[in-house]
């Protein structure tokens, strides 16, 4: 990678760059009056719907290396990480709007234009229209910003708030899987590819094994956002939050926004294969990768009856857990071992922590 | 500046710090069903009109310095250059949406939460709700994302593409103030401070033009949108745009957008004072800061009528000027200067032009 503006894109330039993105667009919600290209987007929310809106940031450094997974990967996640949030509201995502800061040197126009396809893929994947960015010039690394919006119908949103006692917990999917990538990832194991000459492989680490870690590291590149079950989810759920910093942090939420307690079973929680084998790998514990590890974007809901019915027909293919359940108390998360012991839960990931 | 995590941020970590910023926002905009605080934020837009939606990122380095003018200007910026946006649609601004990439060493929490007042006392004037956001430590200086929604009767708002053939073309304010003042700011001069001693000072300078240099880091530190102009100009307005990239751009975008030409005539423009003193100063082109120098965030539009009656009324005390027209033909910029010659305008800030 040179240490200069790829000539490409200073050719190119800012609005040549904004006018191949809006090329590329196709408006695919039906109330897109007016996309990129002007200063605002204007958008129609139809009557009897109430506007979602969430924004995730993804910095170069922070949340992801582009070495590690590609830019169409990265793409992907950037808008996947926010579709999470719009899922867990059991909302429909509609619109995008990218921030884009691109390094002032070190990156390739190409390597830009991968992470937009991504991004667009995801796009179409869920019917969503790219409505509006901003482009600039970083001085520290890729910068994507994204915000989405979406609709649910007027009053039915699923909250973090409204767990009662008795309901149920529920997961989606398998929990430690991104965590595990992530680990792989650091370890010098990428995705698709042969194992490298540099890593040292584990003699127990066969063919199965080495399927569950790059299924993590799948996990991890590419989070598959629930939205079907999400919107499933509208027809029982009393509280949703999917899974972005840890179980241990995202149910820690919904217990203080329910103002409920909430209880785990250690050997109910759906650990992801991938999890057990870097565990081994690493000596890490499993059971912190699946409580502490982050970025599942796993569903977290509470329910007052089985879900599992809805969600075969709503989401099919998806599995799903009962892994606890919603107590009157103080809002605090506990776990229960398999020998009965019963542990108040902390942590996750917090940015500011000295170390992360 | 000390090199590590401020422990006060570290203390109060990712979710205090969430906590505080959800502790300070009231909601002004009735239609906050839900605010920050879940995973997304579930908003009402009222029957009969659009949604408005733009996005703007200010990245540290490139679109400012700390040191220039403080924490709480700065968050005032962030908000008041999407607020432009909103303006130049005629739009209402209700919802703002914050991503705030907080450098992991060298800034304080009492720095941060300066931005954070800044930027809810422009929310507070403008009667803008902030409904969400997302916080993550930054290894590269301080990232700033605002996506502001707004919303403008159905079918009304302003787009860059109405202009007709033989409407007048007119600007709001002054023109190079935001320029003017950033060469100010590079020269070392500050916002209401005394002339620094390092500073040689022209002996031709006196208080006028310090008055005019510091009305000029004014208008770059903290534009003031002009949103109840753009409100206005829904009476008259054919179309419209803000001044972000420096009026030869913009113009360049509101030809192509409605397929016409526009002429300016260079004696009609209105020239900031400041931009007077400091081409003197440096030995810039005057012109040049007018109509390249960008971030005036005053609007330009287009009216087959005069737009003065409707502004003295819907926004007293601002000045407007007509500065061309518009006709058929190309869509190119073109000034006239006072000899009669006439040149096509090229040019604006662009971020991937190397050397910007």
């Amino acid at each position: 990678m040179s240490n200069r503006i790829d000539p490409a894109l200073a050719v190119l330039g800012e609005f040549g760059l904004i006018g191949r993105i809006r090329e590329r667009i196709r408006h695919r919600s039906s109330g897109t009056v007016l996309g990129i290209g002007d200063d605002a987007a204007v958008l129609r929310i139809e009557p009897g719907r109430e506007l979602l809106a969430t924004t995730d940031m993804l910095l170069e450094g922070v949340h992801f290396r582009r070495e590690w997974g590609g830019g169409f990967a990265l793409g992907r996640k950037t808008l996947a990480v926010n579709l999470s949030d719009i899922a867990a509201m059991g909302g429909q995502p509609l619109y995008a709007l990218l921030g884009l800061g691109i390094p002032a040197a070190g990156i390739t126009l190409a390597e830009v234009e991968e992470v937009l396809a991504g991004l667009e893929a995801e796009a179409d994947a869920w019917g969503v229209t790219l409505a509006g960015g901003d482009t600039c010039k970083s001085q520290s690394g890729l910068v994507l910003s994204v915000t989405l919006l979406g609709e649910a119908p007027a009053g039915r949103a699923i909250r973090r708030s409204g767990a009662q006692p008795g309901d149920g917990l529920w997961v989606t999917g398998r929990l430690g899987g991104s965590a595990a990538g992530l680990l792989a990832l650091e370890m010098g194991l990428r995705s698709g590819a042969a194992w490298p000459p540099h890593v040292a492989r584990p003699e127990w680490l066969g063919p199965e094994e080495e399927a569950a870690i790059q299924a993590a590291v799948s996990a991890h590149l590419t989070p598959v956002p629930r939205l079907t079950a999400g919107q499933a989810l509208l027809q029982c759920a009393t509280a949703m939050i999917d899974l972005s910093d840890g179980i241990a942090s995202d149910a820690g939420h919904l217990c203080r926004e329910s103002r409920v307690g909430v209880r785990f079973f250690a050997y109910q929680l759906p650990v992801h294969p991938g999890a057990t084998v870097m565990a081994r790998w690493t000596g890490r514990d499993v059971l912190d990768l699946v409580l502490r590890g982050g970025e599942d974007y796993e569903l977290l809901f509470a329910s007052g009856t089985d879900p599992r019915p809805i969600l075969a027909g709503g989401a099919p293919g998806l599995s799903v857990a009962r892994i606890g359940e919603v107590h009157a108390g103080p809002p605090e998360v506990t776990l229960t071992g398999a020998d009965g012991q019963t542990d108040v839960l902390t942590g996750g990931f917090d940015h500011f922590r000295p170390g992360a």
